[in-house]
């Protein structure tokens, strides 16, 4: 069911990344990322604790998976006696082509990225503003990677998977390490799910905390009704193929999730909702409205779980909400601001 | 030169307000305003800590001064022994009114909010929104401050001023204080200027610390070209009157600096530079560019001053940097990043 080739056979086969995993992550990316702050408000009538991840170097919290995975491949080498890595390959439309041409940029690596046919202009503009290399090849998300990989085997490139490679989601994991540090008291933690790199890297770390004998707080995965490859996922007992729709498609629009995280997600993960794509859409007007914060459709979707009511805090509940992108619009955000 | 009645007889004369002043302040209006985060963030190519007050309930930092202002006056009549205020009047053509407005809505109290003759509708329906009765009365700031002093000594209702009144400075004053508890090691702060109630009330915080014999940040104010008031009133010695225009008149337009303000300005503002609206709209797109907040142009006049060179940071210096408001249409910043 999963393809051959989705992990690097260099890195050996994909697994949950370590406590310390996570740590030489932390430490690798920390000159290139942010530490993204948090905020408590109020919003539509919701008081939760916000995750400004939406502020994050490339717009979404993909660079932090982009330069961990780039930083341990280029460590891994060293250990070898391996030449470091001088060329990495990606395939999406979006965020993590994004993250992986500006982490490339950074650290002197050339950068392959690697679109639908079709993909728009502004998009493979932006790619190559910073610096990338950009192949329109292949229908949908599927067909770019196939086109990728074949690419990254002719060329002997470094391939960077956007969500089911392990060096990534101990990036994505420094989220979460980074986040219970400031808020140490949140019962919930409120994440939106595409492919499942973010909150795999998510669980992985509070797995570790969980085994140390800490308490961890409770994981939600917030999924739109029209791409809901995790929810569909943990009720079926095993990974599943969705055809992703709607207004998250973009962003949140895996067809399944990864083989690492899957695993993490049936241990750690308390539940997994999904809300409709007009809760999303109220949920980035009302982010402007009341606290200012242009997020893209993927980047609202975990508010959009509470202040719709899919998710009910209990009383007294802290609810920590991640806001993990903002590469939109801003018109389409007053556009939905002005409507609400 | 100071109109009479530019106080509140009930408070007696503005006086710059204490460290006790803001402490009393700060605990007031805890319940009502947000704790805003700070993030260090390389934009434009310049690494600066930034202080997100446009995250702030109401879009602005007026939301500290605003309630610091009821919940002040609320208190002095409890322990005079009168009644508290039930109705307050502001004159305002923006950000002031806004944040009188949400903070009256908030604690029950009446909002009688006075713009000038003209002012676009879609403020005046935003202060309807908040439940402000307002008056279009009067031409410009000066015209809609007269008629609120009328109206205001008429019904016996409470004065709120834009930036002179001692509670208002102690609120702005909170800023500070909090600002520097989240980041001790600042080495400058970089302000903007309109009437001078912000950096006076951050001027009285510093002049406190330094009294107690605490290192303080340097102090810098930024204005606009086409709203210098601190500027000409620090190279005149005296406040004198601008006639604001430009890009940041809306919000940083008063035509003089307050009266309270203005001797903590001498002892406290190590600096006071102008800026271009170019390098205002510049700075707009590059915080939409490289750090995903929609900022007004008032909001973005701080980080112009250090992104167009006219504030230069020695080597190592840690620069703070204010974001002070967010209330704009972000159609406008996507104009701006786009042009950019």
């Amino acid at each position: 069911m999963i393809p051959p080739g989705a992990h690097d056979p260099v890195d050996g086969p994909g697994r949950a990344p370590s406590a310390a995993d996570v740590e030489a992550a932390a430490a690798r990316i920390a000159p290139h990322v942010r530490v993204t702050p948090t905020i408590d408000a109020e919003v539509a009538g919701v008081g939760a604790s916000f995750k400004l991840e939406c502020l994050q170097v490339s717009g979404t919290f993909k660079a932090r998976g982009a330069f961990a995975r780039l930083l341990g491949a280029r460590a891994a080498a060293h250990e070898a006696g391996r030449a470091p890595p001088t060329r990495v390959v990606a395939a999406s439309g979006g965020n993590h082509g994004i993250a992986v041409a500006l982490a490339a940029r950074a650290l002197g690596i050339a950068a392959d990225v690697f679109v639908p046919r079709g993909a728009p202009a502004a998009k493979l503009a932006r790619l190559r503003a910073l610096g990338a290399t950009v192949h329109a090849q292949g229908d949908g998300y599927a067909g770019a990677l196939a086109a990728s990989r074949g690419f990254a085997h002719e060329h002997g490139a470094l391939e960077s998977h956007a969500y089911d490679q392990a060096d990534t989601l101990a990036g994505q994991g420094t989220l979460a390490r980074e986040w219970l540090r400031q808020q140490p008291g949140l019962d919930a933690l409120l994440i939106a799910v595409g492919g499942g790199g973010l909150i795999g890297g998510i669980a992985a770390w509070l797995e570790a905390l969980a085994d140390r004998g800490e308490p961890v707080p409770r994981l939600v995965a917030v999924e739109t009704e029209g791409c809901p490859t995790l929810h569909a996922a943990l009720a079926a007992g095993r990974i599943v193929e969705v055809e992703p729709r709607g207004l998250a498609a973009d962003a949140l629009g895996a067809r399944r999730v990864g083989e690492i995280m899957f695993p993490l997600a049936r241990r750690r993960i308390a539940r997994a909702v999904l809300v409709p794509d007009d809760a999303v859409r109220f949920a980035q007007a009302a982010l402007w409205r009341d606290l200012r914060l242009a997020v893209e459709p993927g980047g609202a979707t975990a508010f959009a779980a509470i202040a719709a009511g899919a998710y009910r805090p209990a009383p007294g509940e802290r609810v920590g909400v991640l806001l993990c992108g903002a590469n939109v619009d801003p018109r389409t955000v007053a556009d939905l601001a002005d409507a609400a």
